[in-house]
């Protein structure tokens, strides 16, 4: 059985005796290697890569020889003899650009859901956004023949593209490429603000405020002015009379919330840019006596689970759908890996997920 | 100049005629392959292999001849290359059990940077806790020749051993394995829950209550049992006379605090299992008009940042370097690879973080 000649395979040297009569000390098939069947054919390790691959010239029983070797023997050319056969190493490089974040994990299990499907191997490349870091694992990823590269980050700002890639196929997720002739994929950022917004506006709300990230963040910027536009073509002004720009933080929410009920006590909704924001803004609502969302609505952004359901009440959210931006992302690469490249910027939409803030 | 030669080269049939008077015209340096070497030199891929990895018989003019060609067409041995003539594909597997999480995330990061750091690439392979995709990552990560794996998961709970493993070095971080005699590095859960419940000891705290999760959950079995070991050695009881077993949400934490408070009004301190059940108790406290360090004193566990600092006030808590294990891990898998397998758990002490609730 084979659970016994793994234990004989141990030594690699027994193989190199093998002869068509000792068959019963084969090594484990997982251990035969070319060498161990080019050596029982009687052929050269090319000759008999040649035969297997089904390539090259070679006389009808030097191939038939090389067969029968490989089948007394159970031969199973691994991954790395395939690879150098077919000029394919079945392996993508995922480039992640803040560590394994919260916005990149979830790219990151889409993209590996889409390829590990397969028989495609994905390489974890973690460069913590240090440029020395990030061209060190771009040539390892080279050196390793990769097929095509994923680059994703934590910020949906454009960012450059990944320096000395040659022409290896590479999709942007997330954070798209500044060069519109890369492939990336992005979220929907205005249809996401439009989802949360015109939630608000035809339920009945007429005074909200929008608190937001920093000013100089794209995600911010786009949130920020789809909010004001469709607030105007409804004929109405931002609660406040401006979006409260800050940071993504609980904190923040909070102050935002005392500042925008002081300038505007007749707010009756709040459009924050993420959840933590929407979690400091519902604690101060409740501190302060407002009940949401009887007298204050409340929408975050990102549904972050354990964010949005441990807020009080859970968070009405706008997911951005990462999983199928990671998704999206590998399936593009994989079209363009069999030669099929169509560059340029593709969105994924959001969904609102209604809980019981708005 | 190279820029100018890899647009040549994009199309790799230019190599193919390749003579020594034209070597203008060659492919870019990464595109050279041992095919275009070998024609160059007049000899078969299998010799030019082995002329350029020193090793086999041959004559010393033809291995002169492979390495000009080689010279000459600046050949680079790419890495499947390389590790067919080593033995080794300097390729680690990750198995992630339960998607990349809040807690394997560290690890692998922990993990990836002490590996990355050599020509280690890593293998991602996330198998959410399902047994066939479990087998068939460990399938095609033997299939590639892995020099070795790291499995990581969520949980502290010991897990069994991966199914058809052979003999590829193996190190379970966070989840030790079920089978004593393999690698694993765990976290040293008493250790941490002694340095919380001596800080609040030793800072005079004399009616401790603990709130933890599941109690068949390993991490709040260990965590219990220390603390009310602790505490009776120092003369003192668990406040409200029991651990408060739940799961691991701030609605919990919540909750808990209001039946504490009830049930042992004197309690001038929470040691929480985690930091959303440490939040949750915060808040409630802070609703209840009990200050928090002032009137009662709480200490999480996890140092999960976006909790702990979001917290009113920040949060005390213990942090478990889950980074380090990630690190340790890879490092006994190195030595393992290396031929230095040393069985066993090893545990990698946690430290208290200090902030403003305790």
């Amino acid at each position: 059985m084979r659970a016994a000649s793994w234990q004989d395979g141990r030594n690699r040297r027994v193989s190199k005796g093998l002869s068509v009569t000792e068959t019963d000390r084969r090594p484990p098939p997982g251990r035969v290697t070319l060498t161990d069947v080019a050596t029982l054919a009687g052929v050269s390790v090319g000759t008999a890569s040649k035969a297997l691959s089904g390539n090259g010239r070679m006389r009808p029983e030097t191939r038939d020889r090389v067969l029968e070797a490989a089948r007394r023997l159970d031969f199973q050319p691994n991954e790395q003899a395939r690879a150098l056969l077919a000029g394919r190493t079945w392996t993508v490089g995922l480039v992640t650009t803040d560590g394994i974040g919260r916005f990149s994990t979830p790219v990151l299990l889409g993209a590996e859901d889409a390829l590990g499907a397969g028989k495609i191997s994905v390489l974890l490349c973690d460069t913590r956004g240090d440029a020395i870091r990030e061209r060190h694992y771009v040539e390892t990823l080279l050196a390793r023949r990769v097929d095509g590269i994923i680059v994703t980050g934590r910020r949906t700002d454009p960012r450059p593209p990944l320096a000395g890639l040659r022409d290896v196929p590479t999709v942007y997720a997330l954070s798209p490429s500044e060069d519109p002739a890369d492939m990336s994929v992005a979220s929907d950022d205005e249809g996401g603000a439009r989802l949360a917004t015109e939630h608000l506006i035809t339920s009945g709300r007429r005074h909200i405020a929008h608190v937001s990230g920093p000013a100089h963040h794209a995600a911010a910027q786009h949130r920020a002015r789809l909010t004001h536009d469709l607030l105007g073509q409804a004929g109405l002004e931002l609660s406040g009379g401006k979006v409260h720009f800050g940071d993504w933080s609980e904190a923040w929410g909070r102050r935002a919330a005392r500042t925008v009920l002081r300038a505007a006590p007749d707010t009756d909704a709040f459009f924050c840019a993420n959840d933590q924001i929407a979690r400091g803004v519902t604690d101060t609502l409740r501190e302060e006596g407002r009940r949401v969302p009887d007298d204050i609505a409340v929408i975050g952004y990102d549904n972050w689970d354990v964010m949005a359901l441990a807020a009080r009440p859970p968070l009405t959210t706008v997911d951005m759908n990462l999983n199928e931006i990671g998704r999206i992302a590998a399936l593009r690469l994989l079209d363009a890996i069999d030669g099929r490249t169509v560059g340029g910027v593709r969105t994924v939409a959001c969904r609102l997920v209604v809980r019981e803030s708005a």
